[in-house]
């Protein structure tokens, strides 16, 4: 079967990261990547053996006139010369510019997935692996949630398919801004999003219909939003029978604070030894920390927002081509590929 | 009537304040204050005027020698001596250390107020004026709850008797150190306390009977900490009757954050310019986060862990005393001269 | 006399402090401030007693439609109705906006005082007290510069006109952001301001003309920027001469960090507790890191970049108006009126 | 010829990274690590194909018990077993417990490598590879200096063979805690090493003989240190000589701030994407910071503190057991073999 060919526009901290992983699939070709400028991303990335043959095209004509000027990096086009080789855009700018080029996408007849800054409207269907693969099957776009939301609907579905979920309320303790931003703040303060309940729970909603209030509040650090879930199942439950659920996802991952795994600090740095740029495609649940009493279950989270939607963007393009119609073999081989063991 | 005498053990960022607002009562004397040695909070705060004719003692014999040494200040003799002359001691040293001073304070025959770091059982009751006040009366020791708790019996206290209270849950948001701390961390981290439900539900327990469950989560900030409030209620509520039930305690404020109150950089800055060291003694509630639904309702406060059990220490003193029966009298009173409009 | 008739316009960190100055001065009248809208610094100095009668003026006619809106604040008019009133006029509003105002306080004949963040041609000199105050006697227009480098026209004047001063090197480790910011950042990196030499050295100079080269990195606190300052002299000198030196200046301030002033969280913490709005109208020297080696001198000091500059302000108004000609006399006054001792 | 046996003794995150360098040279042998405890570093890396045969030993016979009780690791013996098989300890644990062991060490005749943490005079000779590599020939013991001392031996070494150097003068503005640390501060302070001079310039002396004065600052951040140099030469230099200069070390790396690399953020997100654990081994001086006026030249450099003495580490094993005697050839083979390029 033909490869997939996917193109990648936008190179931040999800772009890049799309790109890196559709390098690894045996089942998709990275064609090129398409940007609006050089940026440090862009920089780091083509000075390793795998991009050095990966193309670079501006997103706008006018843009390619300035792209060219940079020494040591080839610039092969505009993205709609890209659009004319790809099957697939994964489009990873900035979140409300999408609109823009969703027409250009269009008009060149390639499929698109989006990522979850863009409004669920921009896309036929909103997309978490485990909980709704097949309704992207064959679609001409799809959006990825964000990644506060991707961690909800993993861990949420393992206790909603196995037990049933009667209501679940969130409280996001979010980062303030990812490690390479020198920008954003805040320095030293706590700024609650007041217009209550926050948008994260409808965002789940667009792909898994489960009755859910979120709060979120930010703190200035750069390293993982902390996720405090507090659900009603259907039914009573035991702590095992919780962690049962979670472990059949290998999505899920369990870290227990009395072996060190204390903060968020901690469990970084165990994807920094373990795996590329320091990783977490997994949710990380502190095992400890889950609370069960009758039908109430209680934990905590962590989320690595530059990472954690990246098996699911490579997951989308499967869907979404329809080159695997199997939710679990899509997963399954995403995960291998990735290192999510 | 003959003033209260008054001793406050420990010159941290409790005691200075405490200490401070007792010179503001017309029913209370400060005799004095008494610490382990001579701290920074001593040195700023006896350059005041207001604290020019108020002896020091020291904790102990041994610690009176070096104290001594100190130029500039005039260190007026033992704890020991010092509670000679009073009624009333408020110890506001670090928590695990009022055991060891608990027989020296009963073998003088003070009554004893402690802090929220202690064990409940240091002292007969555990204490937030407007949950119950009357409790304290003429008791010989009573233990000011912790700054969260005192936080919560206010908000909770408004809602359980106006409305009755089904249950609560509370995310809190936990500034890691405060402001004048420059050694303990994280920098970068958020730190969850994972055995749940945290010992804060309990702890509010000792002074209002609700059903409560709570989480923690540490994050590098200095200025308060910002909890996130789901309450069912036992009847349905409107917005504006919640808001009737908190602005009828002075010491809950409400904040807007559409009008720039948008943080807790932006409450503290107001307080800043408004009281003695920045104190808020309210609980800041952000007005437009209250979400109610039929009998459910969710907020946001600030509570700054300084300053806001100051006003309780100053009641307790009252009601351990019984100078002031009346707990609406003792806490205007209170008010009044802390500047609690 | 008559007193100096003072109008603020901005009501920002600096403009509020600057206006809460005038009014505690008996030879100037704060006439009343300007802002382009209502801010939370006008909704909480405004419910002070002491700014009870300030009028409040809009910078401009279609702000004032705006902030009329506002209730329980009375809104006078515009700047230019204020300015027809005024005999200074202090401009504190953000750098860069100052040269839009300009022709419009000329027009009114209205003398001007700008701050540290406009171009040093915005006025006639540019002024720290100590270095410079006879230059700015009777002029039209006066810029205090920045706070930083207020820091070190005191500290180098000290040693200039006691001891002359070879060059100077100093490199400025600058808090990001102020406290009451909730936006900016960074968050977790160090910031360094590339373009070398900084440009704190050339704004020295148009205060003391010193050969001085600069340096400035950037970091996530939000209290005081810390300098650390190598000196050469013109003769050898001991430590003792350099503590008399920074002694004589009463805006020059000795802080020992063996005891327990380790920090500029201790040295903060000190103001919080002395001074309202825990302003340090001083440069807060460590007296500890003074070395001395021959003509070589080191040392470090912390500069509140909220406060430094406030004393130099209401000494700009006596010095522009002419009402004091002694520059120690001035000096001498505001110290007095501010707390300085 | 036999490859060298090396133990790594101590498993924080120098350790760590100094037990996978050794992995990755054909000249030498990793034969095990040792720890006092179990800890995250060693359930990370031990999950790693690479680490699956590294065997692991106990400190002590006291710690053996113990960490043999955790599954899933295999515990291999005691500390004094290992070194029966070692030529060359490399000791990480924290710094002061290096006297503890060094008698074991030379009990079993062990030569040993100490890090910059422990007093001077724990090894024969302090290191850095090019400036004084010859000098640790066929040693017993050494020393690498520490990360700060490492980037200035580097930089200075460049400056003084090609140019000599008069004098330096350096402020450090070091980084509070390495990422993993969840626990020290500070959150929102600056805090002065008041006691002037730092340790750093006569730690530097004891590998490269200059005239140095250092001055270090401790700030909120996790990522880098960052130091401003201000050195006087012996001679006058243009920027493309010292540009030069700082090109001919492998281990010296350029970074324009107008390319984007504007903090130590950026620079440190270069190598998360280009290095595993976002290792930076190189000093990282930006580029368009460099200032010369004659003989003087300013430049700023960001310092990893985890990983920057991993190569000198290597290179340590190689002098100290003399497999290779030329120093230019030892670091040739440790850049190819950790990709420095």
């Amino acid at each position: 079967m033909a490869k997939v060919k996917v193109l990648v526009h936008g190179f931040g901290n999800i772009g890049k990261r799309v790109a890196w992983a559709v390098l690894k699939q045996d089942d998709m070709e990275l064609i090129g990547i398409a940007n609006r400028s050089i940026n440090t991303n862009i920089r780091s990335m083509f000075s390793l053996p795998e991009f050095k043959n990966v193309p670079i095209y501006a997103s706008t004509p006018e843009s390619l006139e300035k792209m060219k000027q940079e020494p040591f990096l080839n610039i092969a086009g505009t993205l709609e010369d890209a659009l004319k080789e790809a099957d697939v855009v994964v489009d990873a700018l900035p979140a409300g510019t999408e609109v823009n080029y969703k027409p250009i996408y269009e008009k060149n007849g390639v499929k698109q997935i989006y990522q979850g800054g863009a409004e669920a409207n921009v896309a036929e269907v909103s997309f978490t692996a485990i909980a709704n693969y097949e309704k992207a099957l064959d679609r001409n776009s799809v959006r990825v949630v964000s990644c506060n939301t991707t961690s909800l609907a993993r861990t949420l579905f393992a206790l909603e398919s196995n037990f049933g979920l009667e209501e679940a309320f969130v409280v996001l303790v979010r980062r303030a801004v990812d490690p390479d931003d020198d920008k954003g703040g805040p320095v030293n303060a706590t700024v609650p999003e007041t217009h209550l309940p926050s948008h994260h729970g409808p965002d789940l909603q667009t792909v898994l219909p489960v009755n859910i209030t979120t709060v979120a509040v930010k703190v200035p650090v750069t390293l993982t939003h902390v996720h405090v879930v507090n659900v009603k199942l259907k039914k009573e439950v035991s702590i095992d029978a919780v962690l049962s659920a979670f472990k059949s996802d290998k999505r899920i991952k369990l870290f227990d604070s009395s072996l060190g795994y204390t903060s968020t600090a901690k469990i970084m740095e165990h994807f920094r030894d373990f795996r590329e740029r320091g990783d977490m495609y997994e949710v990380a649940v502190w095992k400890d920390s889950i609370n069960v009493n009758g039908n109430r279950v209680l934990w905590m989270h962590a989320v690595h927002s530059e990472a954690i939607v990246i098996p699911e963007n490579i997951d989308a393009i499967r869907a979404i081509t329809a080159i695997e119609k199997d939710k679990f073999k899509s997963i399954e081989k995403t995960n291998q590929s990735l290192g999510i063991l």
